[in-house]
C-alpha cells in the first residue's frame, strides 16, 4: 500500500526539555505511523492553557522531554496498517481526546470518553507498542496528549483526527480542536442556557470567550464575565460579555458578588480557568432551584472540590465536561461546516487568534499566555 | 365566613421538650388559623428520619419545645382569612415544603424550592405574625418544617397544603406527602435512568425504597441498594432491590467495590441517608461520561462534600433535590390520582408500612426507625 508511511521524517520540533524553560526547536526523527496511526504535516498550532499545565508542571506529573501541542490544523502525509477512512492529503483537525467508535462511550449519546483514546496527560508514549514516534539521535522524545502539534511533522492515533472539509481555511477552523470547541461546547451542549437567562463565565482566556459565545448564540439575556486580569475585559466585550467582575476588586466572596448582582445567582455558569477556588465559586454562584454550573478547567492534581452539600440539595447541579462534550470524529467535521455554511460566524472565530508568530518564535506564544496578553496566538509552520 | 376557624381548639399533642428525649403527650391550644393559614384535623401521620434529626438535634440547631412531624393526612378543620381554594372538609396532605404559586421558583417548571415556603427547618414559628399556634397554659410550643403533624389538630400555611382526591384512602396515601414522593421522585423526575440502565440507592429506609421503586418502574435492569444495616436487606427485595452491598462487609470505599461490580460504576445513583460519607460515595460511584448522583438525604449542618475536581470533568452530574422536585400542591394530588386510576401500585405503596401504633403509642415509632425495624410506622389518632 503506497500511502503507508514507511521512512523516517526528519523536521524541526519545539522540545520542552525541563519544566517551565523555553521550548528549544531541535532536528528530530519522527517515525512512520504504526498500526491505525497517522503521520501528519502540521500547518497551524497555537498554543492552550493546558500545553502551559504541562509545561511548567506545578501541581501536574513532570514528563519530559516532551512535545507539547495540542491546538492545531494539518494534512495527512502517510497512514499506517489499518487506517482505512483517511488517506494522504486529508484536512485533519487532531484532538487530545479521540473516539473509537466501538466503546461504551462511543455508543452512549451522552458521553465522549472514549475507554481507548480519551486523554492521558501521563501518557508519554503511543498506545500501540508503547513507545514513542519522535527522536533525536535514538533518544526518545515524549508525546502529549497523543498530538504533539509543536513539530512540523507528528504521528497520532487515527481515532484522533477529525477529517474535515477540505474547503474549510485551515489557519481559521484549526481552533476548533481544542479551546474554542471546549468553551462553545461547554455552554451549548452541557451548560444548555434557555433564552433570557443570565450566564456567569469564569476566566475571559479563549475557552472563556468561547463560553461566552455559546451563550451569546443561546440568547442569554446577561453575561458576567469574571477574571483577575482585567485586560481580558476590552478583549471580551468582543464576544458578547455585558458585565465583568474582578474578585480583588471585592473582600467577600466572588459568588456572594454575583448572587446579589442576579437576585440570587445566575442561571449558568462556565468555569474555565483551572483555579479550584473559581471551580467552588463558579458552582456556588448559580441559582438555588435550577442553577447549572460546568467545570471545564483543568485542576492541579492534588486540588480538592469542596462545598456544603445544602448547595446540592437546594437544587443545583454540577457538571465537568471535556472538549465540550463534542465527539471529536463524528461532530468536529460537522461544527466545521456549520462554519462553512454560515451557520456560526467565521468572522467571530477569527477574533480569537490576537496574535501569529513563526513557528520558530514559538515560546513569544507562551510570553502572552503567561502575561494574559490577548487569546490565541497562531503559530504558523514555515515548510 | 362560617368557615373561618375563630376558637382555640384543645386536643392531644406529642411535645418534643428535650433533644432526644422521648415525647410527652401533652394537652396543647391551637390557635386558629390566621391568614392565609388552615387547621387540620389530622388523621395519619408517620416517623421520618428528618424528625428524628430534629429531635435528636445532633449536627442541628436545637429548638424546644417543639412539636415534631411532617408526613401526614388530614381533613381541614377550618380556614383563616384570605384563604379561598380550601375549605372544611377536604381531604389533604400537608408538605413540609410548599408552594406560593408567584414567586420564581413557583414559576420555574425547574424548581419547588418556593422562595416563601420552602422549608425551613430552624424556623420555629408561623411566617404571618411570627408567632406559634400552639402553645400550654400559654407557653409558645414551636412548630416544625411548618407541619407539626404530631398533634391532633395542627395549623398550617395553605401553599403547604395538597387537596387530594376524598376517594383516595388516606391511611394509604399520606404517605406521599413526604418520604415516599422524595425518593420516588429523586429517581423518576431527578435522576432519570433509563431503561435498562444500573442504580445504586445508598439507605434502604423508606425513602430509599421508593428511589428503588421509582428506578424499577423505570426499567432498570440492576437496582444495587447500599445500607449498613443487613436488616434492611429483606425488605428491600419487595422493592426490587436486586443485589446487596454492605460497606461494612470491605475494607475498601464503597465506590470501588461497585465500580468493580458494575465494569466501571452505575449509570445512576441516589443518596438516602443523611450520611456525608454515603453522599460522596454516591457520587463517586457513578460511571464516567454520563453517570448521574442525586442527593437526597439531609446532612448535618456543618457537613462537607469533597471530592477531587477530576471525578466531575470526567463528565459526572451531581443534583441534589427536595420532595424529589415535585411542586406540592401542583403535582401531589396528581400524584395520588396516578394511584387511583392504577398508573402507579397503591398495593406496593401499602408495603411501606410496616407496624403501626395509636397515637398515645408514638414513642415506639422512634424505637423502630433508631433500631432500624422496619420502614415506616404507621401513627394513627383516635380522635
Ligand atoms: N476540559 C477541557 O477539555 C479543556 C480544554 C481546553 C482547555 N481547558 C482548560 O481550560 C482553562 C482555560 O484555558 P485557556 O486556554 O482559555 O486559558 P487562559 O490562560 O487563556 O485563560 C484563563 C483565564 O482565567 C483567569 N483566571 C485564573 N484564575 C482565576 C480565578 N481564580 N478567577 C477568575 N479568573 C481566573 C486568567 O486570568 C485567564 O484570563 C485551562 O485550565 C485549560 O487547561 C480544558
Ligand atoms: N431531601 C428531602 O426532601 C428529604 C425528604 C425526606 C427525607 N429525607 C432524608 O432522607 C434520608 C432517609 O430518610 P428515611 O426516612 O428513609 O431514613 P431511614 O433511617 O429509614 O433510612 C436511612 C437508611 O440509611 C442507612 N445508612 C445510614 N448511613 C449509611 C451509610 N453511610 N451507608 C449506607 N447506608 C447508610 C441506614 O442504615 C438506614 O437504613 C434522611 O436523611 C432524611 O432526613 C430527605
Ligand atoms: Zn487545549
Ligand atoms: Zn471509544
Ligand atoms: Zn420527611
Ligand atoms: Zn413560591
Amino acid at each position: 500500500m503506497s500511502t503507508v508511511g514507511d521512512e523516517v521524517i526528519r523536521c524541526k520540533a519545539a522540545v520542552a526539555w525541563e519544566a517551565g524553560k523555553p521550548l528549544v526547536i531541535e532536528e528530530v526523527e519522527v517515525a512512520p505511523p504504526q498500526k491505525d496511526e497517522v503521520r501528519l504535516k502540521i500547518l497551524y498550532t497555537s498554543l492552550c492553557h493546558s500545553d502551559v499545565n504541562f509545561w511548567d508542571a506545578k501541581g501536574q506529573n513532570p514528563l519530559f522531554p516532551r512535545i507539547l501541542g495540542h491546538e492545531a490544523g494539518g494534512i495527512v502525509e502517510s497512514v499506517g496498517e489499518g487506517v482505512t477512512d483517511l488517506q494522504p492529503g486529508d484536512h485533519v483537525l487532531p484532538v487530545f481526546t479521540g473516539e473509537c467508535g466501538d466503546c461504551p462511550h462511543c455508543k452512549s449519546e451522552d458521553s465522549n470518553m472514549c475507554d481507548l483514546l480519551r486523554v492521558n496527560t501521563d501518557r508519554g508514549h503511543m498506545i500501540h507498542d508503547g513507545k514513542t514516534r519522535f527522536s533525536i539521535k535514538g533518544q526518545p522524545i515524549y508525546h502529549f496528549v497523543g498530538t504533539s502539534t509543536f513539530s512540523e511533522y507528528t504521528v497520532v492515533h487515527a481515532g484522533q483526527v477529525a477529517k474535515i472539509n477540505p474547503a474549510a481555511p485551515l489557519e481559521k477552523v484549526f481552533l476548533l480542536s481544542c479551546g474554542i470547541s471546549t468553551g462553545f461546547g461547554a455552554t451549548v451542549n452541557v451548560a444548555k442556557p434557555k433564552k433570557g437567562q443570565s450566564v456567569a463565565i469564569f476566566g475571559l482566556g479563549a475557552v472563556g470567550l468561547a463560553a461566552a459565545e455559546g451563550a451569546r448564540v443561546s440568547g442569554a439575556s446577561r453575561i458576567i464575565g469574571i477574571d483577575l486580569n482585567p485586560s481580558r475585559f476590552e478583549e471580551a466585550k468582543k464576544f458578547g460579555v455585558t458585565e465583568f467582575v474582578n474578585p480583588k476588586d471585592y473582600d467577600k466572596p466572588i459568588q456572594q458578588v454575583i448572587a446579589e448582582m442576579t437576585n440570587g445567582g445566575v442561571d449558568r455558569s462556565v468555569e474555565c480557568t483551572g483555579s479550584i477556588q473559581a471551580m467552588i465559586s463558579a458552582f456556588e454562584c448559580v441559582h438555588d432551584g435550577w442553577g447549572v454550573a460546568v467545570l471545564v478547567g483543568v485542576p492541579n492534581k492534588d486540588d480538592a472540590f469542596k462545598t456544603s452539600p445544602v448547595n446540592f440539595l437546594s437544587e443545583r447541579t454540577l457538571k465537568g465536561t471535556f472538549f465540550g462534550n463534542y465527539k471529536p470524529r463524528t461532530d468536529i467535521p460537522k461544527v466545521v461546516d456549520q462554519y462553512m455554511n454560515k451557520e456560526l460566524d467565521l468572522e467571530r472565530l477569527e477574533k480569537f487568534v490576537t496574535h501569529s508568530v513563526p513557528f520558530s518564535e514559538i515560546n513569544k506564544a507562551f510570553d502572552y499566555m503567561l502575561s494574559g496578553e490577548g487569546l490565541r496566538c497562531m503559530i504558523y509552520m514555515e515548510h
